[in-house]
């Protein structure tokens, strides 16, 4: 735990990500001034997105990220053991949980197919498909999974997290089920983080069994086997895919992700953080710790979420 | 009133509108069978979209359409002056709800934009608008819109109803406001039935004062001046139309109606009613007629609506 005095005395430097919107909100938070580029003296608390060398060491004391996944920073080397890290959600799960709506909504409604019928100016009626009564999947019943299931309730879709173990339902959710316990879903929602546990965690065994399901990914691209995915289109088995995240990203004009049959890709958009995200979670982080307490938005580098 | 002796007696006919499936059902709701063709004697109870001649006469007790919208039938001639009138809704109000909703959402995840970004294999990343704390403005407070109006609210969109006369706010409503009380709003919603009164409503003035909203039309085509709705797009006041339906349906290849910028077409598609919608309707009607009293979905045949 960083101690009040400690924290009292640290010096605030943004990384390039933090633009000057947000680094003015984080001065005002802090009442102290901003520093960007190669740090002085420390100890330091450091807002961005990747953590330089410079400020790696022991003088590190608090890392606050502007993005809700630290899968990519903490792949760039062991963590600083006494630097607490701490995550930007923001607004996200409400932004995800509409975006994944969205999407489902705009497939019931035709919204491409209507698009394309009056670029033709075709008159023809496709008749809507009701959510309401349709079950919908959701990996991962975080803070992100849980939004999302809220979010597709209250358009009376039935809502079922999956879990390893056996617990009482989170927020949104009607029911739960194991990880490989068949359930009829219309559709798959994956809000999984990346971990060495959920890295292919969407392969060919949970594909096939998924009897049509539209799905949609907006957790982490690695946490499917893209040619899994694709068989799983080509037989069926998958009936359509929204994918926001990809293994590699962004994807080249000639990958072939770009090819796969009735998907969309929408280039990591759904959980954009806003300026004022940043600057809410960062502050409220602060405000944690000056009272002494562990921020709720702390990550735990060992877990990776 | 129809008594229950002159209901029970009567046979029941169907138009070629009402589908074999929804036939049988009509069947096992009245215990009867169902006639299709020219009737013999009355009297009659007829299910379907429009009345032909034949019974149109004083033995005609009871037409249920198949169809939420009466303006066409009323249109047809003076209604039979003995002749209930009762109409489908079904799930209609859920559906033209989900339908503004998945529309809204389109707009605010850029669906269209996302789908040609894929078709060209491009990875660009587009913002989403979030709807939690929007504000959508609704002409038409009844069934239908006060339907939308709840689906609207559930995603933290603020909803203000048009009413003439100041009233208690139907559910789904945060507020109403006067036909011509300025509302600042991101979304215009025309959900009203076609009267005398309700022909032409949205005019230049009421396009004009929309300050780049987009508005989205699932009442009635004629409520709609096209010709002000057009010369509010181009200027900007109107940021982007979504018909469903038209003054003059369907619309032909050639109508200039498809060349209006920034809107879509749908082709009256929002509240298609289905077969099990028409049974649970007229099942619902025939209990109420049959402790009698008058069924809530009985039409105002001097109002229309």
């Amino acid at each position: 735990m960083i101690s009040p005095a400690l924290l009292g005395r640290a010096r605030l430097l943004a990384g390039p990500e933090v633009s000057e919107t947000a680094a003015r909100g984080l001065a005002r938070a802090t009442a102290r001034p901003v520093e960007r580029g190669t740090p002085g003296d420390g100890p330091y608390v450091y807002v961005g997105a990747s953590l330089p060398d410079a400020p790696r060491g022991a003088d590190l004391v608090w890392f606050h990220s502007v993005n809700a996944g630290t899968d990519a920073l903490l792949d760039g080397g062991p963590w600083p053991r006494t630097a607490l890290l701490t995550r930007t959600v923001g607004r996200m799960g409400e932004r995800i949980a509409q975006y994944v709506l969205g999407w489902i909504l705009a497939e019931c409604q035709s919204v491409p197919e209507y698009t394309a019928l009056h670029a033709r100016a075709e008159w023809r009626r496709i008749p809507g498909e009701l959510v309401a009564g349709q079950t919908a999947v959701v990996h991962g019943i975080g803070r992100i999974g849980s939004a999302v299931a809220a979010r597709l309730r209250a358009c009376g879709i039935r809502t079922v997290g999956v879990a390893r173990t056996p617990r009482e339902p989170p927020p949104g959710f009607d029911a739960l089920a194991a990880p490989d316990e068949p359930v009829a879903a219309r559709w798959v929602v994956a809000a999984l983080p990346l971990t060495a546990e959920t890295a292919g965690y969407f392969g060919a065994d949970r594909f096939t069994a998924m009897g049509g399901a539209t799905f949609l990914n907006v957790g982490r691209g690695a946490t499917v086997e893209l040619g899994a995915l694709e068989g799983a289109l080509r037989s069926g088995a998958v009936g359509r895919a929204v994918l926001d995240v990809l293994p590699d990203e962004p994807a080249a004009p000639g990958d072939p992700c770009w090819r796969l049959p009735r998907t969309v890709i929408t280039s990591h958009s759904s959980g954009i953080t806003a300026d004022d995200d940043i600057v809410t979670d960062f502050t409220a982080c602060l405000r944690e710790l000056r009272a002494g307490r562990v921020p709720p938005l702390t990550v735990d580098t060992a877990r990776g979420y």
